[in-house]
């Protein structure tokens, strides 16, 4: 948990990458709050990122820089991009149109485990898009 | 980012825990919507939560389950428990007092990048506690 103090305190700012070359990024609504979804970056997906304002990830499935929105069109504008203590973690504040979730939901985060239960899950958002006539599905 | 159907629109909770048997969870303020912190989850760890109510995370610098608040008395008081699209990352919507980030900060992510700069940092937040009263550093 503890990391040096000069990563912790310093204005230094020192992304530390996993084994794989990787940090995660969550990406929030700068407006509501709301987590939209948690992607990783690698260090060329997070200098592209804070050279064009348009939030770029690395898809750990298709190996390489996903710059969200290239094909649904659903870019995040990037307002802020923070980081913590240890520096092994980034939150991007984002403006989004709608969709950010390519199930069709505004957040992929539209489900929760029931109160009741240990192993079940209900839904807490309805879709916002059609994700079929986004994507070649 | 594609999981199998089942996973992305089912009611089955199916937590997808890494090579290493973890899952990220982000730890989000159930009443401001700020995110605390980010940390790591085993399946014990998570069982845990949801039979206690309480959040408890795995420490992987120490190697063992970290009771929340166990050393700091901060202790997340879970609500809810939200889970994202292929189900391989965790929101806890929790309730804190204060004083979520062993540095003194209400958040973790009391930093963010200088809009000028692609690396350096400016502080966003001030201290709310006194690390050094509350642990043996």
């Amino acid at each position: 948990m503890s990391a040096p103090k000069e990563i912790e305190i310093g204005t230094k700012f020192n992304p530390r990458y996993n084994e794989q070359g990787l940090i995660p990024a969550i990406a929030q609504d700068a407006g509501t709050g709301e987590v939209l979804m948690v992607a990783f970056m690698n260090e060329q997906a997070l200098m592209e990122t804070i050279a064009t304002g348009n939030a770029v990830y690395y898809s750990r499935s298709r190996k390489k820089l996903w710059r969200k929105g290239e094909e649904s069109g659903h870019v995040q504008k990037v307002n802020e991009i923070l980081t913590d203590c240890d520096q092994d973690c980034l939150i991007l504040k984002v403006e989004v149109d709608a969709g950010q979730c390519h199930v069709g939901y505004q957040s992929c985060f539209y489900r929760r485990v029931r109160p009741d239960s240990k192993d079940e899950l209900e839904f807490i958002a309805k879709p916002v898009y059609d994700p079929q006539k986004v994507y070649d599905k």
